[in-house]
């Protein structure tokens, strides 16, 4: 039963410069929770600020502190201890009916800001209505928002939604997401929001600089499966930030007023 | 210390036809928190079936059961003890800044399905942007919500969002709670959706049939306060039934199937 | 897969007479969650009080009112719905290493108030250490307190631990629940108190008069199973108004001062 | 509004044998609410095992492991700014009445494992039924807690209840925590178990070799105050690793089978 590890360092830095002091909600920090085992973890910033964390309606930890008048620097590192193995697959894992699902599965059926099961609904069962229930259809899912859309840095914003980025036709990883979750949340498949990191361990480093991932977990034979519309591939090493009905419930950094952001930078390499 | 009390009868009545087995989520039974004494339920179907009652997310009780293949009624009733006063008001109570708010109280400043403070923000800004803070600034969204949108059934539906309500100018009850809820979010004022049975208690019973009712409570000095921009008057005997984020949260009936509503009947009378 | 029904009267009512206002804390409302259907309820006081409900920890119901000073009746009766079968037995269940067992259910396996895994450890390893691991060893503990302890009302108090009741060899059913559940948590094996109405359905009428009844639950097999040490046999329509670590966690009336409980009655019939 | 701030170094080292693999739970993290800020932490074992992190029913932060076959070292340090400031006083603090007391405080007003209000009951209301409500009535019970219990290393185990300690007039500092909150509770006072690290800022070393710090957290005036019946003076620095109804709640290390604890080292010093 042993498995295999690895380790990976992730991390991020923000630069802000906010002309009144800001209150700021940051979720950036890996989750605790099995199969990943965080060994180290440094918050630091410049200035030194005060820096509480609390827990959201999901269980995400969020760390909250306020931005001062001027310039601030955040920064955020961890060190996780990974499987040295993909997420699970089964090909063959049955969908559950809606009226055995588990009671704190069913908001995740439901539409939220970003995923709206209720505009994409005639499409969800126009493509994969008829297609035989289970893991399989996720997939069919996963394979066709990967084919309807293209990947392009800034063709989403804050108020895209998945109905509004699959009529584009293009979006970021967060837009791969909320199509798929919406489609799946159509056809009464509990699927959600996941956020984090994703190092390129034994797969070819992309192109673009490495920002935060979304994928999404979906509910089948009474558990949870990761999939990732974007990548449409499987994966080693995610690190997860959080999950939620999509990512309005797991944003990086949330200001209550408007600094500017002056630079981010993300990290995710195998240590 | 002792507030004169008087009581209510509300409740509902559905009547389904299923064709297939559909699992079926009620959220419409009277919530047992002060000031309101829940003094007697009862809930019917024809034919008889099983239910059990879960908390979601908010704390809000969801009542879950399976309609049959055909014809069912579902009925609910409570008798409910309520002041015999209106909701408070206090034109002096201060918004707190963001950096102040409550850890628990944040997730009520973010977007939501149908809540959207990002596109309704400039209009926000530029309507309340120089109103002083404070309660009279949420009453002044209120006098806007209401004198701007016209109420009108039917005029909406399950996508509509408060930007659409706005836009088009029409709307029911939920509609104004959306909108007056996103102009109090664009300005990192806590809103939440309430929603619930409201009878007509000394004031003109209305023309339209009963029905379920929305309206909101804002988060100002230290505390939440009811705020109704559908009716913009004070009122007695609100039963609440559920509050979140906005309609999503707390729906009067959530089927996952297409179960044909061939009638819904509400009703909230002095008992 | 549908199963018959039978319907219970269930419900208990406390006279009080009090010398000062005095906050109490009732937990005796039925339970909504499956297999039981709550169908009607009712709550009545003379003189008539305000009520409200909130969750405990553990997401039990409990009812808050102030009894004015002078005499109070409060009463409380519900129509619940129950399957017409005993809870389920597999004595093959398997028990669950520890480092399996799900992050929520360790709780149950700690010492409190009343179960003291710690002081019953060595007899508990005594008497069932060398007992094939499994739902067989959980049921010899059930045939061991059952026949250690004798049944005898009044024999316990407050204060009464289930080493004191161990070592005394008399207790009521809260008593042989909190011995059992002591041996079954030394043993590792989470186990949790149950509080509720149990009416005699196709079993013979008890002598003493009605009262709550307290059994337990255990965690075998990644589920929890219902046994009762009290009776020692299975039996139907258990109506459960809670669970705990032991009574502390659902004590039927809990007083922040001393009202004279003048009587107490409590019924659990076939309606 | 700007506090001064120092940074503390606290951590502990734990060395166990282990005959088979041993499931444990450690509760030994610093909580990263207000008024701490935890900038740096890092876990290690030797060997290097799985880890993850749960919250528990009081929300806090549990690690759970499986100890190999074999030695195992397992160590824990952060990094914490805290204020330069020791805890708030307020002589004049009133007790809340328990009609007013907020519904999720009630419960630590019930008997734990460890705190007997109902045993030491007679005693609490002895010695303080006649004290002046409010603030000094704890400190007066801090007072005779700290000057009735003498310190002593080893004088109390894993059984010993608040009425154990009370009656031998020996103590650990759990036990004054112990003693001190069932006589708060007794009269009807809200008062919570806080473990934690406890650093000799400003204050003279102790002779004792550093060990975790138990005190406590006490419901007046609408929020929790800290008092440390054991040291029974005001200390800056103290770091938090949880809260709970007692040690039972907050236990650095749980383990599901009997390893040996070779060693155990703890640290909280200035950094």
């Amino acid at each position: 039963m042993t498995v295999a590890k690895r380790q990976v360092r992730v991390g991020c830095e923000f630069q802000y410069t906010a002309e009144i002091e800001t209150a700021t909600v940051f979720q950036v920090q890996a989750l605790g929770t099995a199969p990943a085992t965080v060994l180290k973890q440094e918050w630091a910033s410049q200035p030194v600020v005060d820096r509480h964390s609390y827990l959201d309606l999901y269980g995400n930890g969020c760390q909250r502190l306020t931005l001062p008048v001027g310039d601030t620097t955040v920064r955020y590192e961890a060190l996780v201890m990974v499987p040295d193995a993909s997420e699970e697959v089964d090909l063959d894992a049955p969908e559950v009916p809606a009226a055995l699902l588990p009671d704190d599965v069913l908001v995740y059926t439901l539409p939220s800001r970003y995923c709206l099961p209720d505009a994409l609904g005639d499409e969800a069962w126009r493509l994969f209505g008829d297609h035989p229930p289970g893991y399989r259809r996720v997939r069919a899912i996963c394979d066709h928002v990967n084919s309807h859309l293209r990947f392009s840095y800034g063709s989403s914003n804050g108020t895209t939604t998945a109905a509004d980025a699959y009529a584009a036709g293009w979006g970021v990883c967060r837009d791969f997401a909320h199509v798929a979750i919406s489609f799946c949340r159509a056809l009464s498949i509990p699927a959600r929001y996941v956020f984090g990191y994703l190092p390129f361990l034994d797969v070819p480093v992309a192109d673009e600089p490495m920002d935060f991932a979304a994928w999404m977990e979906v509910y089948l034979d009474g558990r949870w499966w990761t999939f990732d519309p974007r990548n449409n591939v499987t994966r080693k090493g995610r690190v997860l930030i959080g999950r939620g009905r999509d990512a309005v419930d797991v944003a990086m950094a949330t200001t209550y007023g408007g600094p500017e952001l002056r630079s981010m930078e993300v990290w995710a390499d195998e240590a």
